[in-house]
């Protein structure tokens, strides 16, 4: 195999540890650069920074691996990357992860980690989104590195159409126990919140946003969702076209 | 007509003369509850606020209308309006906007407008995001009053069917010479940046992001971005669902 390009970025910031699984996963496939954000941006979607300056840090550099950290979102790292950093670099793939959580569903949308992955099919760049189910901070990874390999190895020895963006999630449960892999569709559903209300020591009121996914389909085997809870890898294609075709000619007679 | 009840919100925060125009349309339908960012939120996606708090102002109440400022992202205030302040209320539309600026294309996804537009459809209440190709803060929203109160009423009128979410944008041009309204897809292009460089006082490189949108399909007469240049209101209904579909019998075969 040629040795690739990979760049690497994420969305729980350069410190995580599933930063550095993806990392792991990347330089089975040659060279990394990795651009990661200096804090946490999770459940950044695909936001950008235009009204605050951007600054970088080098934070290593070693054979074969050099990785940044930058004050931004994920996206904001993606575009720094391929239109400054490595402006004259021929990138084969992007890997956003290993995230600390599940971007299953319509986690895909708010998830700074897809929002960077998205980013880079936008740039002709084929990405891997890969995420853990399990978001703690000390979460195992043995699984997600393992079938991050198989999954990143499949899109560079294979033609597949383009742009190419992969969510790919990886359930929480023993390695030994995962089925395999599922391609899925996202499911339907969304996150109904709770403000928890408290009180400042000034008297002062303020919320913390907490939620709950309501899943409006859960016997649909076609879905992520359920090819997680029944001990598969899912992954979902995603496209930047969030047209709604269906609805075109309907509206075209009523406006 | 009967009276409705109207949710407003916006990115580009409570003060900007778009929310005000915005609130302007929603009341020809009924009662109108607003809450906007309190500080400007542009291209800020669907970005969620996990790990700050959240705080509520009430910045007017008057016959028919209140109006609050959240210190959150635009689908903060939806989720804080939905699930929190307006629990017990029948919410039968949500404008977003009117948005300082081009909300076409790739726009869509960046976009805090379009985020907060979205993030409605998918607790099942329409939704119409308004956007102004000119982004002055002082530009002028005649036009655009003028042609969301059409799209409201045509949606309020006609049994479209659900979920539903449209993205509308008014090309910056004298009212009189828009040819009306088209309903379009999503044109195929993406931002290319260039980070400007820039020191500050004690030496330190810092960067700013802007860009060029390139269009990949400048020619194609059902996109939004053809129809905004030929002088047309576009419409583009959007949806949640990003499941590329057309990849998922290459990509089980392979995986």
């Amino acid at each position: 195999m040629n040795e690739k390009l990979i760049f690497v970025t994420n969305d729980d910031s350069y410190a995580s540890k599933g930063f550095a699984a993806a990392i792991e996963v990347a330089r089975r496939f040659g060279r990394v650069i990795a651009i990661a954000p200096q804090t946490v941006q999770s459940g950044k979607s695909q936001a950008i920074t235009l009204f605050d300056t951007l600054r970088l840090t080098k934070i290593k550099k070693e054979e074969g691996l050099t990785v940044y950290a930058l004050n931004g979102t994920p996206v904001d790292c993606v575009k720094f990357a391929f239109d400054y950093l490595l402006k004259n670099e021929k990138i084969d793939l992007t890997i956003s992860g290993i995230n600390h959580g599940s971007n299953s569903a319509v986690n895909v949308l708010y998830s700074g980690t897809m929002g960077a992955a998205m980013e880079s099919a936008f740039y002709g760049i084929p990405s891997v989104g890969l995420s853990n189910v399990n978001h703690a901070n000390d979460a195992d990874f043995t699984a997600c590195i393992e079938y991050g390999i198989r999954v990143v190895e499949s899109v560079i020895n294979n033609p597949i159409s383009r742009p190419l963006c992969l969510n790919v999630n990886v359930p929480d449960i023993p390695i030994e126990q995962i089925k395999g892999i599922k391609v899925c569709r996202q499911t339907r559903g969304y996150w109904r919140e709770e403000f928890y209300e408290r009180t400042d020591p000034y008297g002062g009121k303020y919320f913390w946003l907490t939620g709950a996914f309501d899943n409006q389909e859960p016997q649909a085997e076609d879905t992520d969702e359920w090819a997680l809870n029944a001990g598969y890898v899912s992954v979902v294609p995603v496209q930047a076209d969030i047209t709604a075709y269906t609805q075109i000619d309907e509206l075209s007679k009523i406006l």
